[in-house]
């Protein structure tokens, strides 16, 4: 029996926007899943789709079966693992925990340990996209644990995603690729806004300019969809909150700090989006961080 | 007569790498050009193509003909402009400067005027892209200035490069659009050098890291070009030297301070060339800036 | 009976450098002591001046008494007020337990309630100055916390420093604005440090420019002492080592972080020393951090 | 004869609130002086003291005495220097010029050069202090230049200020030690506003926390003074404009440039300033800087 065929048990947890969108793409393909979210409701449609909806987060996991995480952040991930109706608890040996969260090494080498002592694998499979991309399973998705586990679950991973990334058999590859590329994201944000301030002052259009970046030597969907909401200062929809980026730049300088590693880039990133939270923006795109950087040149003041 | 008719008047002033490819493409494409650069002898292989090389700037220009610059840097580019041999002082009513050279808003509007007194018409037209794509005709051609003459050269800025952008009739924008570019680009090389850094510390190989990236969210030939050299610190055969990465870093903040623009990411690319400079490394490749973030983290030192 | 009489039931924890030389500046004064530290070594010739060794942090608290600590780091202070053994458990209506050390606000919130619980008071009293100035109580010691315990200790304070600044009712008070003041500090020692550098390269010997500065508009022993080391690049007898420097920096952040306060001058530091430890500079003084400043000359490398 | 004697032939050009101060110093020493302004009433009273009023710099200058500048910049320090009617066409053998203003150091060596062609002596003596510092001959005074016009003018400056700080025979000396004690001075703005911030979130008054600070390890005049300012927001009574304190953020930031010395400090106040001018704040005290930093933070906005 292999994990390709539609008898195997497998589990959901995190039904927020990207993690809804992936397991109904797994049951869309014939899998039989058990879900669990904090707030029920979201479960409802995924339920008359033939999902099983749980009431811990352990009632997803079957001894030697596949259990994904989407959560919010690393105490959520903690929550769902840990404690007697947690993941570890009923993972077995054979059992898979596949984690797509974007978390902190630290937790994930906590995690890998926890598995570990049971017997069970724990794979690390972040993503890059946003919501409308895990819909139509255009996600790009990092995969990083043990090689036997990570072959098993392959076949799930490629029906969410467009293409997987293997990093090898340490799970924490797949955690620090996932936040470098977040960070990588962050400087995207300041150059455009700066950039588009400094033409904007010399009485070039905003989306001129940046039409021209977008279409010439930084064309792809990302400077794409960033450059728009920079230059029109669209910030109202999240694709993903100012306050998440916050998180993750703080992750990302303390992975540093624990690497030794001077990230003065991540720096500044962490004191714009701190900057955009003491002017109560949390709940903007993460891209309003450009708000500031007109504001610093007198603009929109 | 269109400009399109091979019996046109063209000048081509700087035949460096970029410059050569350049005016070469034109030649092949059936135009008859005049030709100087600073050392002559790299003319010979034009000349064989039936380019006719002249002794002074100002012999490139008929006085209602296009002649093209692609020169080093603003001083470069006010001198082959300038006294009586030079550029201004040849063209007339009609005649027209098209500057292809990374130069200041302020440098721009000073020839602007210039040519202006005489009646002929200054169009900047900057280029993204390396020698490589010079040759192959590949280049994103920037373009601003006077309509009319826009619309006159417009046929050949597309016989050099794969696509054009108008950016309207002050020729200061161009400038300030092609310094934004590369401005994004310094951001490019910071951002790609401290992840790779920290990706390095946790046990994840810097080619592999960039391999994720370039394929996935930045998937362009710039981040994969640029990738490669960072990842494996290979900055010998220079694409485009460091000490003119530095000196497009001060045109960039020149430009800020004079708009009133704080620019920290620019300040910040500043600050690394100038180490950069300090450890002897202007004649490296712009992307070795990287080297000094490996050595802040204790690596390379 | 007053606190100023000799009678007075007193303790001291924590015994480094700084509270060894305040416990005996307390017993020089006609004071009994009951002191603890880690290493009782350290108590030796206090316990010959007089002072009662005890097995415990709590045993040197009597309930009604005063009971000093100067210790590391906040877990360290956690560690020596929780638990069954701790100075919590033994502090009750009349106690006072005054904090001497530098830690965080919120690790300063936590032990005020935790004494609240029991009718103790908390009083926060840092102090600037190094071992020799706690030798020569020639400290300034900042105190906040509740008015009437303040009052009370105020004649133990001036017996330990030349001056005590009263903060007011709230213990946090006294913990920001020491950690403002080893904030400061960093931002003296990169300015010197860069100062320096420009100087030396302008053919100006780094001790020349310091001596001017020191005696003219900054003629304060701060700039004196620093200056020095940082001329001299004498960082081997670290006077407050560079790791403690880092654990100020990241206190100062996390602060910054939580109150939603852009500190781009401490997140430069905060880099500046994290630098300093990838290239193994931790157990140096932290005005090391002049190293990095250097070596980014292309100085010293 | 030596210069001390009350017929030395002295000149004084520049008479701003600093330049005029120190004039009426050396005139109340018994000092005959010709005097020039770029706008003479502010001569009015020197000449009423007994000071002759010239026409043109130069006629300031006799052949073989000494003439001092205190002009705003640098290219107010040339046009007074050069021409048929400057400092230097009027100067020979024996012949000094003072020059007290913070100019770059090379403006510093172009005059030097200009004056040697003449066989005249450049001495450059910039100062610390503010115009009431000036009236009360409290300025601290660097010198540097040739060792005999050094040794002549001492007595003079010695009239001026409280302190005299010889440099060495290179006139370049004064320059880069005066602009890094400004830079030193900038450092001071940013990490007092980034602390006063810090601690207003934590609810301990900006004035208090100032207090501390100047009364303890920060007790010298300039901490006091501007720790005023800015724990008030108080910028209305320039005592240095912020325009010229961006005028000098730039001076070191070239000289910096010049001698590969990455000065990340400097860049940041060099931002902030640029900030506080797009912001209209340029004519306010330089410690304005520090409104920026509120801002950032959330407050005053």
């Amino acid at each position: 029996m292999t994990i390709t065929e539609n008898n195997m048990e497998i589990g959901y947890v995190g039904l927020g926007g990207m993690g809804h969108a992936m397991a109904s793409n797994l049951i869309s393909k014939g899998h039989t899943l058990r879900v669990w979210n904090r707030s029920p409701g979201k479960a409802a449609d995924l339920v008359a789709q033939g999902a099983t909806l749980v009431e811990h987060p352990g009632q997803a996991a079957a001894g030697d079966g596949v259990v994904f995480t989407m959560v919010a952040d690393d105490a959520a991930l903690e929550q769902v693992v840990g404690g007697p109706d947690g993941i570890a608890a009923k993972l077995g040996p054979g059992g898979i925990h596949v984690s797509m969260s974007t978390v902190s090494p630290e937790t994930t080498q906590r995690i890998a340990a926890l598995h570990a002592e049971r017997g069970a694998a724990f794979v690390v499979a972040p993503v890059f996209g946003r919501p409308t991309a895990a819909a139509a399973a255009m996600l790009f998705i990092l995969v990083a644990g043990e090689a036997g586990a990570r072959d098993k679950i392959m076949p799930l991973l490629e029906t969410m995603g467009q293409r997987v990334f293997p990093l090898g058999d340490d799970p924490v590859a797949a955690s620090i690729v996932k936040l470098s590329g977040n960070f990588m994201i962050m400087g995207v944000i300041e150059a455009m806004a700066e950039a588009a301030t400094l033409c904007e002052k010399y009485g070039v259009e905003r989306s001129a300019m940046m039409d021209v970046m977008t279409q010439s030597i930084f064309a792809t969907p990302l400077y794409v969809n960033y450059g728009k909401l920079i230059a029109q200062h669209d910030y109202a929809n999240p694709g993903f909150k100012l306050s998440l980026g916050f998180k993750d730049a703080n992750l990302v300088m303390a992975a540093a700090r624990k690497a030794h590693v001077p990230m003065p880039l991540a720096s500044m990133m962490h004191d714009r989006f701190l900057s955009a939270l003491a002017k109560d923006r949390g709940e903007l795109d993460w891209t309003a961080a450009a708000l500031n950087v007109s504001e610093d040149a007198g603009l929109r003041s």
